[in-house]
């Protein structure tokens, strides 16, 4: 019997989760004594009953890389130390699966997982690499909110699909004099909205690691009009609030968890800049899943692969307890463990933040 | 001194505008007694004080056929009928401009006009004709809402938009067992919506000809999921409303107009759903603007172009009064008077809608 | 026992077919009675020992409408009657198996084909539909070559990749003053360049329907430079040639089956106006099957999935021997007899020529 | 008077040059002292009588950063030290005139001067610097071959452009179970190929910096292949060559200056690989200038837009004689002279390559 590790993906899905799969199971391939498998929905296929387990061969992944989303399926809800369980009461709790799933694991013939997920998904990893559990982490964010790694796949396709957004409603803005305000991703961090606005060349970027004040917003925005004539551009991303002021959402297009019932922070931004007398007409566009979906960039892919490959070697290797890492241009790893330790907020001090004031692009504060 | 045909562009943006502006002047370079000016935002731009016109050679329109929206402004505001004006007592009025502008046209030695616009403006156009005005009409509209036309540009890049997105929002909503709202233009005819909708192959269609009844919407969505797996794309035009219920936003993604708060159908579409039980996730997209904007498709392109060379051509024969259109695959002519008459709702009938029906699209009726 | 239909795609490829096959299976899975059946290969799958036929239901077709190719995969060789036999001389032959062939769709089941391909691909059709055989048509094109229709899928997706060709081009042809020429598709007719020169706006378009005088195409290319400034693009179709010269390519991007070992008409143009003593510099590009791969457009699989529903409607009907058609902006259908007669090239008094000329584009003649 | 920077662009053309222009005139325009100028056609502007300058100021840089080319033009002809001049005898040499050149520029009153460019453009800043010019480099290569800078801009679109023309390849080679070959840029290094080999998913990957043997070659392309079924995707740079062979051509695409007519070297191999008894059609795609051209991707207008600023704020700090670069993921400068030392070829211990073979891609070695 041939010895098997386990892939899975974790948390919200991300341009490049498939070119992760197929890269590893490409690798694997060179190997005669190993074969992959995957479980669906991240943890919760090899905790189902019965299990959800999928074997992986070169087959199987073929022109994967091209798309969106991931085969294997992904959650945010469930795993092994809080799977919903029904209290007596009729309320839900959540349950500790994580030794079933070790002896799961055992009896599947899995001798490494691969686990690839954002901050959350990682903390999992940590906990079952200290209860012996063979596994090696793959960083996906969106977001960019990952200190332990330069950078990730996905985020860069993210980037791409709202600077596509500006660049199309540049045209549409100058022919009516209008302000346009795109609702970018990022609940906590800008980084997606920062990046956007340098490369779109917004006027105002509203970044949740920087409270604005209206007035500022309001005052950037006139001065690219030059009496009735003129646009702008205003990039917001869906967890930026006022100063003083709380966030508006936890996630904006999201119904149903929270009393969000405005539609994300755009609607509400432009709301304000009517309240505050603004004249010119502002429309609002909110994209939503768009940035989440598609074809990868041809870098991510890239990047995804060389992130697949590595993790397969690092199984070879016994790496285990350590995530896949790009650090200062290059493919490495670090501690799980330290992995999840600090968050990656947008540095006020970054060149890209001093490059964006330079070119004179506001973050209304 | 030269001949002067005077172009102008009214109402909403719409990808083409200027490949028709390019078309007319490229072909009146040909004839040596004559010359293109541009008026600047519609006719608001022969009515201001100074007066706002362009001269419009083969170096001013090179490459503006790649550009959206258009180089000469425009505007869904004003106009020789309608000049706003201030009341004694503080409010707005409107006054009647329209023989000042004549003879402003006089007085530039404007021969004849092409007017590039939707209903309203041909509207305008068919009332200066009337006047004397020697006017050619080009129709143009996002919403293919005129019916003295098969076809006209923009449409088609604005279908093209939508259907990305949905393509985009597919393996996002694959990967996590959601329903996606994909919210897009049609206050009141919702031919974008239904091309959008068998072209990116959505489960449910919901447009503003046929009220829908949420719990046939419903049952539609949960008709995808196959226990707690599967995924579903409802499409959904701004102008589209429930049985009995009114239309939520004269345009969605308008703020400071009207009293529409909730950003846009779409996310008053999840919440209903999600009031009536729905377990799924939901994730809205509003994509707004984006429809107008950007890069024109080819075929926008080439049907903009020769309506701009048959409007040219129209005024070389003094066939005033008329509006280019293109019927049964020929670029022809049809009187302004006619083109302005009915409104191109989606007909229930037509193959278009009885496809979708066949492929099992819902339009929750 | 259900009754089945078959489907199967001939031919070269083409944005769309898998619109087409989706929208059949769909619209049959609405009728309890029928099943879908595929052939692999066009009727090469019957024929072959073992068969090789597909089951077709909603769970195979899904999503592949965003697909290019076929997923029932397509050849230009073989067929019922001709199918290539070794001779006892060791030359090849071609043997008619068209009685075997209806004797095995019999065996199958298959009250019904339905053939999607081109001019040659119907020839066959109407050969079967003489024999007996229960055959419906569906119009493929990716040259627009079919007369018996106004628009077939996949020719708009060839046009817009040629035509976002020509836009990459204008910037760095402006960039350095050069001229590039972009050899496109067209062995006997120009549509593909006719259109891509008119929505690129380039200042030459060479078609085979049209032979070029080399000297023409220099003055035109010299129009455009002013002194050392100035830019051209240049589109040909793989089968243009200069006045009595002949045709170099039967297809350009083809290796071993011609002598052609130039690499397409594009660099022999370009020797020849280097040998006329053009100084700017000249670069090629040579599309190739990038116009017929990728993601169709979406009024490519609106058209096609229409041309699938009504494909499957004409069997419940009984119409066969016919072929689907778009005709003056509906869907309809024509007897395959007609569909195969006439040869649609490209008619010097259209108004898309005329057009082309009035905005100045040189035809080299 | 204001001081003046001058900012030229030299070699060939590059996605993200007009965003370093306008980064520059942007940050530029925060100093009220301060004012830009550029020269058309690298230095060959000042050099001209009349001379060519422009004023480059906010409004003239406005949506440049979404277009390919450059605003100024570019050449690789020229240059203050080697300026074409006819002998007496007819023939050409070249005069130094980078003595006139520097009084030019003293005359036109610029301070400094800053010059977007590759390998051969630093030369010349290097040599202007040492000549008393206050001259700031910004790297610019397309093939990613400067070694004094981890990454620049324009790189990321061209692989972009390639990986999107795999992609469509793929679905009409699965079709037709064809082998598509793709000619990409890269004479001397192989980066475009690599990552395009690697995004896409080709079976076959040749660069010039490991000869290949057609054979291994054959073996590769057969690997995929399943009886007659399967197809595969072979990258070529322009620039590679079989062992022992040599460089077909010094630009594949170029016309003219070479003996190239075989019109590169993606023919050259499809004619070898028939001669060696491939039976699979194999269909042939130039690339060309696409790769060079159109709108740059949102990454590369950011590094660009940071270079841009980077290079003002240096002229600031009079940091003369050095270039701007991007290394361990920091925006930094590196010394004019060690800019230019080493040609930054793949490296085969890449963990690129490494990736590369790990996922089963040959480079026919």
């Amino acid at each position: 019997m041939k010895k098997r590790v386990m892939v899975l993906t974790g948390g919200g899905d991300c341009p490049g989760l498939n070119a992760v799969i197929r890269a590893v199971v490409k690798r694997a391939a060179q190997e005669r004594e190993w074969e992959v498998i995957g479980s669906i929905e991240s943890f919760n296929g090899v905790l189902r009953e019965p299990t959800e387990i999928k074997v992986l061969d070169e087959h199987t992944v073929e022109e994967i890389h091209i798309q969106g989303g991931t085969i294997l399926g992904t959650t945010t809800k469930g795993g092994p130390f809080a799977w919903p369980i029904k209290n007596k009461d009729g309320t839900w709790g959540a349950a500790d699966r994580s030794d079933e799933m070790l002896r799961k694991l055992q009896y599947l013939g899995v001798e490494a997982v691969i686990s690839i997920g954002g901050d959350g998904s990682q903390k999992i990893s940590q906990a079952l690499y200290e209860k012996g559990c063979n596994i090696i982490g793959v960083p996906k964010t969106i977001d960019n909110d990952l200190s332990a790694t330069d950078s990730t796949f996905g985020f860069r396709t993210a980037v791409q699909e709202a600077t596509e957004a500006v660049d199309k409603l540049v045209t549409t803005a100058a022919s009516h004099n209008r302000v346009m305000i795109l609702e970018v991703m990022g609940r906590s961090a800008g980084w997606i909205a920062l990046h956007t606005a340098i490369a779109g060349g917004a006027e105002v970027c509203l970044i949740p690691e920087l409270p604005y004040d209206i007035n500022k917003v309001l005052d950037a925005v006139y001065q690219r009009f030059d009496g009735e004539k003129g646009f702008a551009i205003v990039v917001i991303a869906e967890g930026a609030h006022a100063k003083g002021g709380k966030i508006v959402a936890k996630e904006a297009t999201e119904i149903g968890d929270t009393n969000v019932k405005l539609g994300g922070v755009g609607f509400k931004l432009a709301q304000d800049l009517k309240d505050l007398g603004l004249e010119a007409g502002i429309r609002v566009t909110v994209l939503g899943h768009l940035q989440r979906g598609g074809v990868p960039l041809a870098f991510d892919r890239i990047l995804a692969s060389q992130f697949g490959v590595k993790a397969f070697e690092m199984v070879l290797e016994g790496k285990f307890g350590e995530m896949v890492s790009y650090k200062e241009s290059k493919i490495t790893s670090v501690s799980l463990k330290d992995a999840t330790k600090e968050y990656n907020y947008v540095n006020l001090d970054d060149y890209l933040v001093k490059s964006a004031r330079g070119m004179g692009i506001s973050f209304g504060d």
